[in-house]
């Protein structure tokens, strides 16, 4: 337990309401930041779960997130909808998102959805993997503030920018891909910083654009991308789709998601779905033989089968919180075991 | 020149058509061929330019593309087409897909078009920046013949399934972004093999998976992707979507591009066309603005820019052909200088 205390599902997701509910804001609003939060938990990325509730709650009381936000949909195209998070959480947005964009891709075979004046939006996996479970596919984009340089610059451009994607997959969960265009998270550069560790010297470089294995280096430089230019390259594709086309502030004018300072971080998510049904009869077939045909050889696994065993561990055993963080949640009006 | 002829785009254009015309080609698809090729030599792709009319030609011979192919369009969800390339060549399906596409993402804000019964589809840069030319952004996935293992494995499975992405830039050439997910193109190691150079160990597997510089080995193992995992999940969600959505043949059944055995690949290419009206008012101001901040950086590039500079300098000094391919060419019925 490393010294954790062990919550079960039910009881993760009932502090995180009674919390949110203590900050004034409503029931739904904190249903849908408990359900993100604990489905980042369950999937096992904990950077994206509760240990974010400290930072969301000092960015409410300074009006960094908007406390009143009431998202709203518009829908300039038949195709298209635009989604206001107003300045909020993220969450009630991509909920919104997830429900008007289901519907209209059941109708037209595929939809855009833009989403702006948004916030960190935490596990793209658990946002893709809702629509797979209704049965079609979702392709999700975010901006975030800036951590990589295009190629051959020293100066952060882009977010980690990441691309996520998932679809049903007839007779097993769906497949999952959530993957930032850094090699590694910053979280992780950020952890040996705070241990006084060495890093690999292929994670970051500094502000000469030089790779660098001192933390503290790599803090001040940018992270290393995927795949050299290439990664950059889809980095920019992100930034156009998620932050351009959705009209949100670009990953190098945001704020950050980790502090009260500055404006609203106003980033975006683009999502595009997809009703299997707009593609050939023969798709569940296909998708299956592939996936059978990658699980013959021993050892290979598909993308999201760990995060899926992590998911039914967790509904059955529960989350770890470290004692620290669980006491500091208790502070806030309202928590109670 | 190294030993090669220089033909003017409208010259090297002309031989196309005129062999492609030899062979019983409608004047149509003779210059829909010439289009494409002429388009990656003046990329600076000559890979996917006219080196690949003798295998072409050989397939064409034999039945494994088809002579008489009349691609057709059907449209079985308000926002989604389907192309038939009929078992021919990709590049009049994907004219088809340009123009219905367009057409289509105009009225609905986005189009899904998936394109099946294809071949080999070339520059995706040059499918995906057409779109942009018109004010539209595209995104082009398509699955090619097995060359990639899943990660962890050892057997090919995704082909090195391209990703490319266009955006109009106010004032400016689009950007460009087309790119394998594998970390150097496949050619690069076959090319290494026929001069019996080694190759860079984080190129590619042997068949036990193991980094090898023996271009040999590699050809009879698989590429290394970009990103390590990341890349080859990548390379699963461009397979779900250019291989099963489209209901083509996965990459690990298709039949290579490059010689006249076996049946036709029928592999796809899956299109996503968005007009940017179906997003933010902002949208041209912002990419600007994007592309203004990364070019203050001295030395650093905007993806494309090589491309286009490469096609600016065709134009102006038309492309070389080495002696060898030019002597093969003028081999065909109809060819002449």
């Amino acid at each position: 337990m490393n010294g954790g205390r062990r919550l079960s599902l039910e009881e993760a997701r009932a502090l995180v309401c009674q919390i949110m509910a203590g900050q004034g804001l409503t029931d739904s609003v904190g249903a849908s930041l408990a359900n993100a939060l604990i489905a980042a938990e369950s999937e096992g990325q904990p950077g994206h779960g509760l240990s974010r509730i400290p930072a969301y709650l000092g960015q409410l009381k300074v009006g960094k997130v908007n406390p009143e936000a009431k998202p709203t949909v518009r829908q300039p195209m038949p195709a298209a909808q635009f989604i206001d998070a107003d300045g909020g959480f993220a969450f009630p947005a991509l909920d919104l998102a997830f429900e008007s964009g289901s519907e209209l891709a059941r109708k037209t075979g595929i939809a855009a959805i833009s989403v702006h004046h948004s916030h960190h939006c935490g596990s793209l996996g658990y946002q893709v993997e809702r629509f797979a479970s209704r049965g079609l596919l979702a392709i999700m984009v975010a901006n975030a503030p800036k951590a990589m340089a295009p190629w051959g610059g020293k100066q952060p451009i882009f977010g980690t920018n990441p691309i996520a994607f998932a679809t049903p997959v007839e007779g097993r969960s769906p497949i999952v891909i959530d993957l930032s265009l850094s090699r590694v998270a910053r979280g992780k550069v950020m952890l040996a910083a705070r241990e006084g560790r060495e890093i690999p010297d292929n994670w970051a470089l500094d502000v000469d654009g030089n790779p660098t294995t001192d933390p503290q280096a790599a803090l001040a430089g940018t992270m290393a991308p995927i795949g050299d230019a290439k990664g950059t390259a889809l980095a920019m594709m992100v930034e156009v789709l998620a932050a351009a086309l959705t009209g949100s502030t670009l990953s190098c004018k945001s704020s950050s998601f980790f502090d009260d300072k500055g404006p609203r971080p106003h980033v975006g998510q683009f999502l595009i779905v997809i009703d299997p049904r707009s593609g050939a009869d023969s798709f569940a077939v296909s998708v299956r033989e592939l996936a059978e045909t990658i699980l013959t050889e021993p050892g290979v696994r598909l993308p999201g089968m760990r995060r899926h065993l992590a998911i039914l561990d967790a509904e059955k055993n529960g989350i770890n919180v470290s004692e620290k963080l669980l006491e500091e949640l208790m502070q806030y009006p309202g928590a109670s075991e």
